[in-house]
């Protein structure tokens, strides 16, 4: 790729950016996008539905980046909990080591790479002419002393990066810690989730586990809640519901009714229609009532249940140690916030839990398998010789010299960003059925998956373009790995420079103006009119889908950095966008579903990790074959030494992620003991971990509160 | 290797075993090698150590292995512990499953085998003439329909063995629950080792654990002792031991002195001596207890302590949770049995425990490659052509077939067996070096570098003898492994038919003999007299010895019974002899020093499943060297099924070994309840964990009872 074709790509996505930028600084400020750019303002009823027009409307204004500038970390805790402030500093942690990276790469190894002339010499006068090529490291002539700044950058970044990962797990740690000290009492620190309760002949769950509970911790046991199969319940409740929402539709606009009835296909008399509906919702009403007082009867019982204490010690107590003689017995988990529980999960039996963990495999292999495809025919892209071969008739427009840049320095990346647009949903659902017990558990294992699928899909596969076969083989013979690593890595540079510029600018970007809702809105306005009294649904931030992201790129930028230093302006320029544009939607946009206290900053260091390693693997390769044996063998330390680092913090900072020590447990049960509103909380503690799908359901309007259903049973469903 | 060579080798073995039984027989009734063959007996009191002369001590007769035969389960428990029985059951263990593979292998595979012809015919007519290769799975013609018996034995043994480790493992599971139960309180339930202690500015580290412990467990906390350097001490005390027992030996035997100086080497008046020893002794004990009173003071604490709790539950507590918030403080550790602790351990610093391990790994990875030489050597003897190019001057002697038989049957593994008698001290040395805390864990982590070494050094190496590089590069080539092992592993099976025969046969026999002690004590006898009050040392059983051995053996079973059936019958005479002799042994010889409550058990089990593993591949390999591909296709899922096997046991049975389970403990403290022995039990707890250095000594003779020092220093020493 010439350098003509980058700036292409460069000026066809700061265009797009600066486009998304006005469109949306204008777009934010009409009240009929409300719901679109500040839903969370909305719904904490921060900002008014609709204000007075004025001629400020229209002009495109800079004051939301002053806003989301300001944002103090404090700030943004209390707004958005831990995560989002985990989100944050992964954010800042990157554009942190990419600074430093950014210094030596740009003033130091980008002059020495030019100056090489092993692929040819650079042509000063027609700067856009010349190969990307030129600006890495394969320019450099073989065995060349000007090799040991490269090695000396390694050892520095490497130093730099392991430095900050020690410091952010430290202050990550440490803010946990602070969190929970801070937190109200919550039902989750109190409770642990039994699974695989034995039950005598002709008991019930609840007995067994009253009487094991009673026996074993008579001091400290409080109450449980057995777990039922509510997979029926759901279904009505979610049909009546959509009934209701219906039905309220009908009654909020008697007369907009028959001027819109064009949206529902056929004309109706309205009253016939309420009526019929209101018969309807309360029939449904009826059979779910019934079908409840069934599940409570001991039938249904799953052999789970969760078990409260009186202390979050004796909580944790119970959750560490293994219970029963039987270790497969009585197994103890650590209970998710009630409403992150994900109960349909309890509904599926062993079996159907054990296959859906096969079929899970199963898939994400088929699914690594089958997106090769894509990726494959972006590589062809990129090789402009390869595709006039595949289509002969396309020679006489590839010809054109801004087709043919923007074939090979933009579609490529665009193609691949969409088809990975693809991949968060897939690997979410995945997980949901893989086992797990809470939403925010799925959305760790999928962002986990993502990530890796990421980097073996769009790195790997693009960096060893080829079969499956092909990529597996490589890995099935680690000895020669680093050189092969070290012959097709820097040949991919600028596709992923390329890949930097258009898929981070634009997903940024993207985000800010939340294309995909905005399209959704403006298709569905003119079609259904929201209630005004209906409940907002503010969406949350999906970290599965832009943690991996960020992860990736860090990927990219580490390996990268002495390769091709020229990625790192443009990675720089992505980490800030990413830093103003996330803070405004934690501002406006998102709020927290659910608190994991900062947990998914382990993924961010294993990634980080094995970037740096991978880096390391690289170098090795490239020093050999650049015939600078010393400098390759004198990597070897460095990769025995990230390991040995990585290990430390397992030990020093991973056990806090996972549960808290008895130190901090007892401290905080000690603080609440003189607290007066404990009681209380106890007694709430009794149903906090009821099904929702079990409590009391009215939509039908023969009640005096129309508008006061017990929403809360749809949240969790 | 012909049949001939193999009944040589197998008729000397007869007729060394016999040789050792008979022996064995007459030499164990006489008084004067009572201390070699019943120690155990001796030091109980129940053999008189001089009986009159009888005409039948000089009559071998076999009434002893009557007595082993006999032997039950409870009894075994009661004589040597839970460990011991563990040790029995290995050998029942694998007596079943060659039992079970015998029948198939020698009914139905070994005529399979001969009926073949790929190599050659059977010559019935002279049958020690006929190779031994006729009689394995090579001589089978390529994709003859037979080898569907291979494949079917393949299975059904499969599946008996994973049969008989799931009843092995409930079994041993229920006993060592059982064992729990039916203990006296110890003072190993109670008390947990807490490591890495943090010290604050001026304080000492018993005030930092009596702090901690009454702040957080205020209830159960009960007392500790914190553990001091004393490596000066006990390099004091061993002097004064030695002293010591050169002083008594001189005063019991006064007269004999004159004639047995020749022994010491030099003459002296007997007085003179015994003063100067007395003088000597006195001012050793002066300094011993001047350095015992400034250990005592907090110069030399280490910062660890052994922490006692007023219930099995509460200790346990305190092990399983993380006690700090800073993960790498008050680290917690279940504490072995008193007399269990290694305490050299605490006297190394944390850089010297982390280089210790460094150094272990380096020293394995030597070890393994020095050791090859004899490997490679003893594989040159098997391969007598090799021989002659290498020794010309031993053409002559080769060519008398019975020297040529004993080289090629007997000698090579005469020699591997002689070289890995020296593996397992160093393995325990260098286990003892590696950083464990008890005497029974490093003998459990010797064990396991033992079975490792001998499978890798004494199975790989001999299957591909080649250089360390050449067996490395296969491992690195997973892909190829089964097709190479298929050609190599078939070829070594007569080597590993004499393998069993040599070294298995003769290690039991000479196990009986006692071999070494037995000439030690020929030895020594006419040197050194033995006071008849001295304390009789009773050995204890080398299990990282011994259980290497027999589970070595039952990897070449696994592997070879259906590539070379002829393997099986040797492998059961050498169980059932190992079967009568370690009874017998356990009876007369050994004494328990240490109880782990079968913790050995999982390493017979993870070394099953590995052979198991293993002979899969092997399978698979072979079936598609004999160009029956549909057959190894068909084995795929079998090492796939014992993978998840394994896995249901890791689950189902791995943590009843790790710890004790809540409802465990709980029971077992509340029997205790009740018990009026109880307070005095605590009171002796308190100083239970008491560095035996720190106890007071007195071997002067300024005493009035000489014979009774505080030998209690000297168990752990």
């Amino acid at each position: 790729m010439l350098v003509s074709a980058l700036l292409t790509s460069v000026g066809i996505n700061t265009g797009l950016c600066f486009l998304f930028f006005i469109l949306y600084s204008v777009l934010r400020k009409q009240p009929i996008n409300y719901e679109v750019y500040v839903p969370r303002l909305l719904a904490e009823g921060k900002s008014r539905r609709r204000s007075h027009f004025n001629l400020e409307r229209l002009i495109p204004s800079p004051g939301w980046v002053k806003k989301a500038w300001q944002l103090t970390e404090d700030e943004l805790l209390s707004l958005s909990g831990l995560d989002a402030v985990v989100f944050m500093r992964i954010i800042g942690f990157s554009l942190r080591v990419f600074a430093f990276a950014g210094v030596i790469g740009i003033f130091i190894l980008l002059p020495v790479n030019t100056s090489g002339d092993q692929l040819t010499s650079v042509d000063f006068a027609d700067l856009t002419n010349n190969s990307l090529d030129v600006f890495t490291i394969s320019n450099i002539n073989s065995g060349s002393y000007k090799l040991w700044f490269h090695f000396s950058a390694v050892y520095a970044v490497t130093a730099f990066v392991c430095y900050l990962l020690y410091y952010e797990y430290n202050y990550i740690s440490s803010k946990r810690i602070a969190f929970f000290y801070a937190s109200k009492p919550q039902p989750e620190q109190f409770t642990i989730l039994v699974r695989s309760i034995p039950v005598a002949q002709g008991g019930s769950v609840s007995e067994s586990v009253d009487n094991f509970f009673r026996e074993y911790h008579p001091s400290s046991y409080l109450s449980h809640v057995v777990v039922r199969r509510t997979r029926k319940l759901r279904n009505l409740i979610n049909d009546a519901k959509k009934l209701y929402k219906r039905l309220i539709h009908l009654q909020s606009y008697p007369n907009e009714n028959d001027q819109r009835s064009c949206c529902f296909g056929l004309f109706r008399r309205r009253v016939d229609l309420v009526d019929q509906y209101e018969k309807k919702l309360e029939d449904l009403e009826e059979n779910l009532r019934m079908e409840q007082s069934e599940v409570s009867l001991a039938t249904d019982e799953v052999r789970a249940a969760f078990v409260s204490f009186n202390s979050r010690y004796a909580a944790a107590t119970a959750f560490h140690m293994q219970q029963s003689i039987n270790p497969i017995q009585w197994i103890t988990e650590e209970a998710p916030e009630p409403h992150d529980v994900y109960w349909p999960f309890f509904s599926s039996s062993f079996m159907k839990k054990w296959l859906s963990k096969l079929v899970v495999i199963v898939a994400c292999i088929l699914l690594t398998i089958l997106f090769l495809i894509p990726v494959v025919v972006v590589q062809g892209l990129t090789n402009l010789n390869q595709l006039e071969v595949w289509f002969p008739f396309l020679k006489s427009i590839l010809t054109i010299t801004f087709v043919s840049q923007v074939i090979t320095g933009y579609l490529p990346s665009l193609i691949l960003q969409l088809f990975l647009k693809i991949v968060p949903p897939i690997m979410e659902f995945l997980s949901s059925i893989q086992g797990y017990i809470s939403h925010s558990a799925i959305e760790k294992s999928a962002c986990n998956k993502v990530l890796w699928f990421t980097i073996w899909n769009i790195f790997f596969a693009t960096v060893f373009s080829g079969s499956v076969l092909y990529q597996v083989s490589i890995f099935l013979d680690p000895k020669n790995i680093p050189s092969k690593l070290a012959v097709s890595v820097p040949a991919q540079a600028s596709f992923f420079i390329a890949y930097v510029v258009t898929s981070g600018w634009t997903s940024t970007s993207s985000e800010l103006f939340r294309v995909i809702p905005f399209i959704g809105s403006l298709v569905m306005r003119p079609c259904v009119k929201r209630n005004p009294d209906d409940e907002l649904e503010v969406p949350s931030i999906p970290y599965h889908r832009d943690i991996p992201r960020i992860l990736f790129f860090g990927v990219l930028g580490i390996t990268y950095f002495f390769l091709a230093p020229l990625i790192l302006p443009f990675l720089l320029i992505y980490l800030c966008l990413a830093y103003i544009i996330y803070r405004n939607q934690f501002l406006n946009v998102y709020a927290p579903k659910y608190e994991t206290g900062g947990k998914f900053w382990p993924i961010v260091h294993n990634s980080t990790i094995f970037s740096l390693v991978l880096m390391h693997a690289i170098a090795v390769g490239i020093f050999t074959l650049k015939k600078l044996s010393l400098a390759s063998t004198l990597i070897f330390p460095l990769p025995i030494l990230t390991l040995l680092f990585n290990e430390y913090c397992r030990k020093r900072f991973l056990p806090i992620f996972i549960a808290y020590s008895a130190e901090t447990l007892i401290l905080k049960d000690r603080e609440d003991r003189n607290d007066h509103s404990m009681p209380e909380f106890f007694e709430r503690l009794e149903t906090a971990y009821q099904d929702p799908a079990l409590l009391p359901i009215q939509y039908s309007p023969h009640t005096d509160d129309l508008n006061a259903p017990l929403i809360s049973s749809s949240t969790a469903v």
